[in-house]
């Protein structure tokens, strides 16, 4: 069966499972567990998020020994989750096919990046931030280069486990809005770190402190040391996957959620 | 000298100074100490906000035996307060009659409330939460009933210190944006948690549980036992003062920040 979960990634190591238990697996195992009276069932995600990254959609299979109402899942679940977590939707009586990972033809990710002289403090670990001049025009030409399908081990962390650095990028979408610049990303897959090393790079562009041509070069070098830092992950959302229409699965969320 | 100041209440026990040292007061003054590196002095602020009660735009004063320029405050006391507080403004060379409490001939309060059959996860102690219907017509119009001068101690907790019960709310707006219910409050000034038992008694009304002339009743009773329950301080924030024009101070923000 396959559960929909939000979550701020503040207080956890990231999505995967740690032998201290501070990783979002953990959390929701052992919540399933007590929900289901029994030992935890083992999990596997559509997106493995890392410390400090969000979700609104990651989507979560597992086999489960209990048949129930989608909407005593959502409830049972959340009541044995932490107040930072919680499922969305719930979904019984999959098509055995389906993998949260496997079955996803796409991802979608949500970079939310202050913009302003004084550093974040409401949305502390919600938003990345700077306070350098951004040009829009520049960064979503620098964008546009990234573009379709690529070759990115200049923008993949040492530690990526994926098979192939030869993902495709469907769309970069860059919104102004107030004192906020949100990057929306959209692509078959991602390598680890790949949407923040991308961020940082654009980022640069974008300043002005290095150019158009100097993107399209890192991209081409296939090397890690020649692309900005890795960005914060505070402004980092895994908006969520999508899936073939015959799963019959929600959509990823396109709201984060707004405070006025 | 005049600050203004944005925090997260989530992990203070309110804006007042406390022997543990657990107040914004504390983390506040102990950096304007460490920045002028002297005592910290002492001060004060235009609303004293409750435990996990947000601010956008409070103000603050104080005596300084520096002088120094306003964006080297702002940078020089952020440097010193947690990632979750943060100076947006510094003002030298005020009136001496500048009395960041007195002065104010307005308060702006807004309360955010989740609207939905989930329990807040990402917006998690940034939001009211509510998963009973509403009726946004029967809120606004139950909010008609309160507007103007009353004794509102209907509203006032035991432990309100102010002289008078006797308060002007100049505006109750009401808005609902997607899964959020954003009601915005103005009043000359506010009860200790007037906002919250207003809040939670309009929703009594918009749920359908009691009716308007319910609320008129508790209004007119003087009867803090006749109100609802004090609603949940995580969707309140303080956006802040308003000040005569002479004074020359910004206005509150209107915007919380936002995530997409």
């Amino acid at each position: 069966m396959a559960l929909g979960l939000s979550y701020s990634g503040t207080s956890y190591c990231g999505w995967q499972s740690q032998p201290g238990g501070c990783g979002v697996q953990d959390h929701l195992e052992r919540a399933l567990g007590q929900f289901l009276g029994s030992a935890p069932p083992r999990t596997a995600c559509a997106g493995r998020t890392d410390a400090r990254v969000h979700a609104l959609g990651q989507v979560v299979h597992f086999d489960s020994p209990l048949q129930r109402e989608a909407q005593s899942w959502v409830r049972g679940v959340n009541a044995f989750l932490p107040r930072d977590m919680a499922v969305q939707w719930a979904r019984t009586g999959l098509s055995p096919a389906f993998d949260a990972r496997r079955s996803a033809f796409q991802r979608r990710y949500r970079y939310v990046l202050r913009h302003h002289p004084v550093r974040p403090a409401l949305d502390e670990g919600r938003v990345g931030w700077t306070h350098r001049p951004l040009d829009l025009d520049r960064l979503r030409a620098a964008a546009q280069t990234l573009l379709g399908e690529h070759d990115f081990s200049a923008f993949r962390s040492s530690e990526c486990q994926a098979r192939s650095p030869v993902k495709t990028l469907h769309a970069i979408d860059i919104e102004r809005h107030g004192d906020y610049v949100v990057f929306d990303l959209r692509a078959n897959a991602f390598l680890h770190h790949m949407v923040r090393n991308i961020v940082g790079s654009l980022l640069a562009v974008g300043n002005g402190s290095k150019s158009l041509s100097w993107l399209a070069d890192v991209l081409a070098s296939r090397d890690r040391r020649l692309a900005a830092p890795t960005f914060m992950p505070d402004g980092l959302y895994f908006l969520g996957p999508d899936y073939p229409a015959e799963f019959g699965l929600p959509s990823p969320p396109d709201h984060i959620g707004l405070l006025f």
